[in-house]
Formats: C-alpha cells, sequence, structure tokens
C-alpha cells in the first residue's frame, strides 16, 4: 500500500459522497476531518464515527495538517475554494476531487496552485438518487467505477496514489482516461442520458398517463427527478462536449422518425439490429 | 363471475402471452386449446397442461367449440386469419386479442366480421425480453394494467366480460380507453421510449464505452434489445400518433439543447424541476 495510514485525510464538502468516502476510509484507521457548510452534518458524521474532527469555518490548523485532501463541491465553489484558501495547505499536500466534469476544472485548479501541492483529478461514478450525509453508505462503490484523469503536469506517484484510494474506497474498476476522453465519455453516458429523460419526463403533459406507465417508461425517467442545481452546472461546465453528444442522439433519432414517416420497414429493422447488438456489449458483467 | 368456467377458451397464438393466459385461466378449470404455428409449442404447453388440446393446423372442428377465442398474433397476421377463418366461428363467440396497437385493427376487424359474434379489443401490457410459450408465467400480470378498448359496436356485455377477464388474468388494473386515447397513450409511454432508446444505443459507436457505464446509460437502454419485426410492424401500426409524440419530443429536447447551447441557466432549471415535479407521479404505487 502506497498510502500511509498513519495520514490525516480531509474531506471538503461532507455530503453523500464525503460521507461515503469518510465511511469507506475510516476502515482502515486514517485521521479524517471535514469542512463542511452545515453543522447538522458535522454532529452527524462525529456521531456514527465517520470523522475525528469537522468545522464549518476555514480552520486553518485544520486544513494544515491535511495529507490528502478530498474536494465533493460544486465545480465553481470547488475553484473558488482553492482560490481562497490553498495558502493554508501543507506543503506536499496531495489534492483530489469527485467532480464530474473535468476539462473544464482540472487546468483551471493545476494552473492556479501552489507549486509544492499536487493536484490528481478523479471521477468516482457513484451515486443516489437521495443526498446528504446522512444517505451516505461505501456501498454505492461495489460494482462501480473510479476514474482518474491525470494531466502532464501530475506526477506517475501521485497517479499511483490516487489509483489506490479508488482501490481502498471499494471500487470495483479503476482506471485513466484524459480530461477530454472523460468529458466525451460523460456527456454520452451520463448527461446525455439524462437530457433525454428530463425532456421525455416534460414533453407531454396530459393527464392520467401516470395510471398506465409501465417499466420501461419508469426505467427511462428514473434519472428525471433531478438536482437541478448541481445538473444544469455540470451541463454548462461540459458544454461543448455534451452539445456533441445530444447532435449525435438528434441526428439518429430523426433518421428514425424519417423511416417511421416514410415506412422505410427495411432500414427500421437493420437499426433495431445494430441496437440489439451493440446493448449486449453493455451487459452487467 | 359472468364468464362461465365450462365455457371454453380458445388461444390462437401461443407465445409468451398465449401460454401466460393459458396458465392463469386454467386454474380456474376452463378448457383451453391453442392454435399455433410450431408444434414444438404445443407439445410443451400440453406436458405443462397448461392446455387440453392443440393444433397447427386450422382445425374447424375445434375453432368451432370456442365461446371465447383470444388473439395474440402479430397484427397484419390477425387481420388475415380472421378474414380466411371467420367462416368456422360458433354462433355467438367472443372474440379478444392482446394487440399493442388499436386503432388501426379493431375497427378494420369489426368492419368485416361475422354479424353473430363480437369482438372486444384489449390490450395486456405486460411482458418480458424473452419470447415463447417457454417462458410464458401468469406472473407478469401482477402489478400491470389491462386495458379494454371498445367501439361503438360493442354490447355492454362484452366489455364487461373482457374486463373479468382481464382480472381473473390477475392483472391488478383494469381500465377503459377508446382506441384514439389508448394509441396516444402508448405512442407515449411505450413506442417512444423504444424509439428513444434505440437511437441512444445507436448513436454513438465509440469503442469501450461499456467499460464505463452506469446504472443510468444502462436503464435507459434495456429496452434497446428489440424484436425488430415485432417493433418495426407496431410503429407502423400506430405511425400517426407515434410521430406526433416523436415531434413533442424532439421539440423539447431541442428546447433544451438550445438552452444548454445559449447558457440559458434559468429555463434549464425551470425544466429540471418540472421534471422532478411530474416524474413524482409517476413512482410505483
Amino acid at each position: 500500500m502506497i498510502i500511509d495510514v498513519n495520514k490525516k485525510v480531509m474531506i471538503v464538502g461532507l455530503g453523500l459522497l464525503g460521507g461515503s468516502y469518510a465511511e469507506a476510509l475510516k476502515r482502515f484507521g486514517f485521521h479524517i476531518s471535514a469542512i463542511t457548510k452545515s453543522q447538522s452534518s458535522i454532529d452527524y458524521a462525529l456521531e456514527k464515527g465517520l470523522i475525528d474532527e469537522g468545522t464549518t469555518a476555514i480552520n486553518p490548523r485544520m486544513i494544515g495538517e491535511a495529507d490528502l485532501l478530498i474536494f465533493a463541491l460544486y465545480p465553481h465553489v470547488f475553484v473558488e475554494w482553492i482560490r481562497e484558501n490553498q495558502k493554508y495547505f501543507k506543503p506536499g499536500a496531495l489534492i483530489t476531487d469527485v467532480t464530474g466534469v473535468k476539462g473544464s476544472i482540472v487546468y483551471k485548479i493545476q494552473d492556479m496552485l501552489r507549486e509544492d501541492v499536487e493536484f490528481i483529478a478523479a471521477h468516482p461514478m457513484a451515486g443516489r438518487e437521495v443526498s446528504g450525509v446522512e444517505n451516505s453508505t461505501s456501498r454505492i462503490f461495489i460494482g462501480a467505477n473510479y476514474i482518474v484523469t491525470p494531466t502532464e503536469k501530475n506526477t506517475p506517484e501521485a497517479i499511483a496514489t490516487c489509483k489506490e484510494l479508488g482501490l481502498l474506497l471499494g471500487f470495483t474498476n479503476v482506471a485513466e482516461l484524459s480530461p477530454e476522453e472523460h468529458d466525451e465519455m460523460i456527456g454520452f453516458l451520463s448527461q446525455l442520458t439524462h437530457c433525454i429523460a428530463v425532456a421525455l419526463m416534460t414533453c407531454n403533459d396530459k393527464e392520467n398517463m401516470e395510471k398506465f406507465t409501465g417499466d420501461s417508461f419508469r426505467d427511462l425517467t428514473r434519472i428525471a427527478r433531478i438536482n437541478e442545481y448541481m445538473w444544469s452546472e455540470l451541463f454548462m461546465e461540459n458544454r461543448d462536449a455534451l452539445l456533441d453528444q445530444m447532435d449525435l442522439f438528434l441526428k439518429q433519432f430523426v433518421s428514425l422518425r424519417d423511416m417511421i414517416a416514410d415506412g422505410n420497414m427495411e432500414d427500421m429493422q437493420e437499426m433495431m439490429r445494430q441496437s440489439t447488438a451493440r446493448r449486449a456489449l453493455f451487459d452487467k458483467k
């Protein structure tokens, strides 16, 4: 194990993910501190033994003692936090995050960061439909992907440490992508699907439809229950990659529409055969 | 109970749904016969005690003895079957079906049908991702909707009998809609969702995406594994209603795309709030 369990970990932003990180890491005996805006989150985490100490104010002593800092904040809050408080970091500290977009964040943070600390970005692809530290559980990491997105500024040691963190947290797959590859992938697999679900959920407000809903409609719209502040920000932070994916989908959907309008059964069936074949790749292994 | 258990039931088309009907009705002691194209389906159903007798050929004696006939065929096969074989029906027989589209079928059948038999249409909204009588089970009716779609030609007795059939089969909700209301509803809730899943599944064929897939993408594309012959036919039989629903979705999706392109956070968040509120209606009760 590269990471020394005597090192001190600080979690900035103690919500669903931050709390789940704390729970997973506490098992190894790490000293864990937390900064978050609500005192009740700190109280809950202390009571459950998820953290050793916590604060709602900027606490230079606590920040300065941390060897590894994990940021679980909204993207724009993250950038501001670093700008204002990096002066308190311990020299040699390692910083990582859970942000769901990378290209628009990673370079910005690395460019402004002090020379004596390193930021290695990661995206833990795990979550729940509920939020808050009270709902945190490291079970969400089982079967999930943890993606490290290094740049040229990162050292091999930091990349290896970040990958080990993913394994310690309990993620099943730990992978490495460039920030750009990550954003394209997430634009397609996660953001486009949320755009589709929201558009589907709001495109027809006829009454009583819910009485006849089957599983396929429920499955397609499960994620239509959405945190509007977080997702609108994630969409804007990944705007170009997301628009590319939306346009690919639009083109294909309009083709299918035209086939139906034209009664073109042959092409319709060919598209469905491709769909069936490609979907088989995506089954849970 | 309106339906006399001494009446004879015939199932035409012994696949997943036909077999599940047979299983559910056999519990009450009905005499059940079946006509289907494959002898192995008949053999399986006889062995499992789902039916009392079966044939792969048109058997005028068997058809002529049936009081209630249930058609579980592809739409165009259904219409042709009636045209060619209605001469064998017992006077006073009641005919129903499981067809997933109604407007393009119900009037056609009723218009060509002998005066002394009645067709009352129904759509059992249940299924599985696998097909064939070997996969049939009446468990698929639990929690599901059964929709009767009468026209002006139907008698109150036939409508009541058809609703009772839905309850005997074990459906949780039995409802009545006009063929047109049904087709709009199914165009939105079922067909549009399948079009979206197919377009999403085929719009980006980049390699290795499956390695990073999470549950939201899997949920949206579960139904992208699709029987191309059945669904292309269902789409064509409901073309106008489906195109209307596709256009409603397209309009909303393009609006969302424009909000993202324009950086219009306010409207984006408002659409997401509507989405969240409307989705709550569709939760399983």
